[in-house]
């Protein structure tokens, strides 16, 4: 059985009407389905409206008590809620969810020797079970980066770890593709020319183009992430504009071993 | 088969260690169970934390835009997640929902002549099926009090009606049991004295205590919600303190037809 994944990122969620054209692609999707989507600049915009003063040490921003409550009103709350009601209004029979719902996908504090990251989780495991009930019953889940330590605590967590978590966890039991949406068409050879696109990338020229520095900074942890989730089962990853969901002939870029 | 409805209201939810003993007695009710909560002050707080001002029309309060955003982040996120997280800690395999989620709660922006309430939602249907599926499969819903109306448009909704409209859509599969907690044990004769607890009140009983002024108020609503739910299929009402989940010897309201 073939379940597609889906990571949205801040840029599409702070942009009402490219997330709502977005939505409407991904709710044409046929088959099982699954959105992650991250969180945008809302929570920095409310923190700072309610006076919190984002904590640092050692020059990293921390996710604090006063924090991790900001993210999980905004996440689960306004951005999770709002897309689940326009699903529904699309007739995609969504449900939103954090990592704690369903004990779907739980996390272990962060516990880092030398860098206090507060209430961060990175994912120890996903209730893949249930999960598999969901989707057979034709529901779309809606995650967003928010997980749980099974003890009582809620966790702030990267959502493209989580998108690929759960493609790694779900490819035991199904067919599974995970696709990046993000507002560029792919990854590009030239960061200042958008028709750039890099069509295909597999593990050897992903180092070549490193090494060339082509592909650098916050694009590296996100293709490690890629060929990662390949190597442990994902069938396919797709990067790229949201406009390629219902039109395979627009540019995008596919990762592969 | 037999399902628990348990209602909590703002006194449980705004008092942390008041919440964490309830969460405990209700983690103990056996079989199937569901959870309604209210707000509680924290939206208040929130709403002017970030400058919002009440907006008033004819001396009522309204939802308007900025209030709705408000209490989704606060009800549907904060609140629910926090509960479910706790819920999962204890072993209930908790799911928060709106009724967005699933379309579990299809609702209708009210509509009154004279009267604006802004974005609050009367209940229409209840996804029955989906709920039994849920329940069936040892979930343990939380409801929040936002519904949606299928169009994409989020609805705030009051706690104490998302309750009996669950109670009375689920009676048609379930034997339901419905149970509001709150601070006190009970339904009282006499405000001024905690333990002038009335044990059980009829239909009979109701209109005699309502003449004679010793209910009156906020309880009226409550109780005629009572009524109607008990008279459209749910089998037993109980009002009281949540400690009574556990030991049945703690006084509190039962509601009878």
């Amino acid at each position: 059985m073939k379940v597609s994944l889906i990571k949205i990122g801040g840029n599409i969620i702070d942009n009402p009407s490219e997330l709502e054209k977005f939505l409407t692609d991904f709710s044409k999707i046929e088959g099982h389905k699954i959105l992650i989507h991250g969180g945008g600049k809302s929570a920095t915009k409310m923190a700072e409206s309610i006076g919190l003063v984002p904590q640092m040490i050692d020059g990293r921003r921390i996710t604090d008590a006063a924090m991790l409550d900001v993210v999980v009103m905004i996440y689960a709350g306004q951005i999770n809620k709002n897309i689940v009601a326009q699903l529904q209004a699309k007739n995609n029979n969504a449900i939103g969810f954090s990592g704690a719902d369903g004990n779907l996908i739980q996390s272990t504090k962060r516990n880092h020797p030398t860098i206090d990251y507060g209430f961060v989780g990175d994912v120890k495991q996903v209730n893949t079970s249930l999960l598999a009930t969901l989707l057979e019953n034709n529901i779309v889940p809606v995650f967003c980066a928010i997980t749980h330590d099974k003890n009582g605590q809620l966790l702030n967590t990267n959502a493209d770890t989580i998108a690929s978590e759960l493609a790694i966890a779900l490819s035991q039991d199904f067919d599974v593709t995970l696709t990046y949406c993000f507002e560029k068409q792919g990854v590009l050879s030239d960061s200042e020319d958008d028709d750039s696109v890099i069509t295909e990338i597999n593990a050897e020229l992903y180092e070549k183009l490193k090494a060339e520095k082509v592909i650098h900074s916050g694009m590296i942890p996100k293709l490690d992430n890629c060929f990662n989730s390949l190597s442990k089962g994902v069938q396919a990853i797709k990067i790229g504009h949201h406009s390629m969901l219902q039109n395979s002939s627009i540019l995008h870029t596919t990762i592969t071993l």
